[in-house]
């Protein structure tokens, strides 16, 4: 770790610094978490979302839609090139980890980017148009899936891509069921309205090790347990068709998989057309365009006939 | 891996030979589960032991008792040096993961040993007089607590330190609550029928890294998988003061903990004195005594006031 004082100083438009200071900081939130009118959401569901950070639904799809997707994912890690930069192996084997830009591989998966389910609630909740920062398919295989730590996913593109503010969201789509035992996705409810600075400085490429373990932007122990004794700990469960919509800055992770159960799931990020990237705010090169897209801005439309 | 005709013939009285064959192979159990007669245990619980191959007391001691235990194993974590044999760190840190042979260090962890209420349990599981074979407090610090993945305790004292036939029992006191997300103790019912043979061979003081990370005497997934959807996998939760009796061939393991809740717990083996270790059936130098007693064979006597 470098001392302060080497250190470039924080740029004056960056309104959540991280990987700057030798200190960790909890910042508060500068942005609306709802970015959009009521309109589509029950004012429950809106209130959930703004408290918690993330809303589940234990059967968003019908199983004979995510079958079909279900397909579609296990064709897609199939056939996929072991050695395509889109493709993420477990780390000390050669099992798929990711395929990310999976929207641009796949027809399938580019409609049900669009379907009118989600768009309706992205489209509420970011408050008009947005576009596809990025998109994957993860697979968490049973008994040798690895952890991923505790992280806020804005931190990352903050500091890495450049995405100035929180006003994105990730969809989570499960393909499999996710229960409390088999690694599920844990999420502090609460942690998107503090934002956690981390330590340390961003090496060169990190994104090549990092979406195998993250080492640097890690939240540090003190600001975690505050998070976590404020707002608990909650791992939605659900059958193949569950989704979890969550803001950008909620803080998530998941535990290592040793059931035989896999995990399987699609990931969108939508952001809002009115964030687009910039300069990253580590001051480095930006990641690469199937991990932060940066060319293509066009508001998503969603499909007429699911 | 060598091939079958360069590995040694089985011993002809090892009926649960491990660690041979170059293919996995899952045998039956030879011996009774339940090695007493009806007497303390009322009979559901004798019938779940039998099934299960593990009973679950959600609230065996009180938080009392259970408090004072816990400042003791607090007091053994400050105070043990580092470098003794019997303190394992976890792999990656100076943190402690492990004490062994704890009830010869702390009195209080002796007494806890011979409490009458488990002392009963042991004593109708055993059938007759029992000795501690190993004991340990085991701390799974948050935030980083380590995966520990599916094994048999058996096929491990079996191979590594020659105990001959299933005729044991752990003893699991939680001093810590365990909940779902914070790695607990997974266990698989049923399990303790079968006996996995795992392939492969033994290297010499396995015992030094194993007890991080296992690396041999590791189920096969064909195996673990047949036996997970035959029984499921379980996990009790409970408070701090929660017990768990299961059975030396039980199947169990636990996930990482990534969560700021530690955990810890204290971890008695009993062993029936008709079952006392011979010479380890992997031909090899058997284990330390911290980790594997062979010199004092005395059934315990249960300590008269609590």
């Amino acid at each position: 770790m470098t001392s302060s004082a080497t250190q470039p100083l924080a740029s004056t438009d960056d309104v959540y610094p991280s990987r700057q200071y030798d200190e960790p900081r909890l910042l508060e939130r500068q942005d609306p978490v709802i970015h959009g009118k009521p309109g589509y959401l029950p004012e429950l569901q809106r209130r959930i979302y703004e408290t918690k950070g993330f809303l589940a639904y234990p059967s968003f799809f019908t199983a004979e839609e995510i079958e079909a997707i279900r397909r579609e994912a296990d064709s897609q890690r199939v056939h996929c090139e072991r050695d395509r930069p889109e493709v993420i192996t477990e780390p000390g084997s050669n099992d798929v980890r990711s395929i990310f830009d999976v929207h641009r591989r796949s027809p399938t998966i580019d409609r049900l980017s669009r379907h009118p389910k989600i768009q309706n609630v992205v489209t509420e909740i970011l408050g008009g148009g947005a576009y596809i920062h990025q998109s994957r398919i993860n697979f968490k295989p049973g008994f040798r899936g690895k952890e991923f730590y505790w992280h806020s996913d804005f931190e990352t593109w903050h500091v890495e891509d450049g995405m100035p503010r929180m006003r994105a969201v990730s969809c989570s789509i499960s393909l499999t069921p996710n229960t409390e035992l088999n690694g599920p996705l844990m999420l502090i409810p609460g942690s998107h309205k503090r934002f956690v600075s981390c330590v340390g400085s961003t090496p060169k490429n990190h994104f090549e090790s990092s979406l195998k373990k993250q080492e640097y932007g890690v939240p540090d122990d003190v600001s975690l347990t505050r998070l976590a004794e404020e707002g608990g700990i909650e791992a939605p469960t659900g059958p193949a068709g569950s989704v979890v919509f969550f803001e950008c800055n909620t803080m998530h992770g998941s535990a290592s998989n040793i059931t035989p159960m896999p995990r399987m799931n699609v990931f969108f990020v939508y952001n809002s057309v009115e964030n687009k990237l910039r300069e990253p705010f580590s001051g480095q090169t930006p990641r690469p365009g199937h991990i932060a897209n940066r060319t293509d801005y066009n508001p998503l439309q969603p499909v007429e006939k699911v």
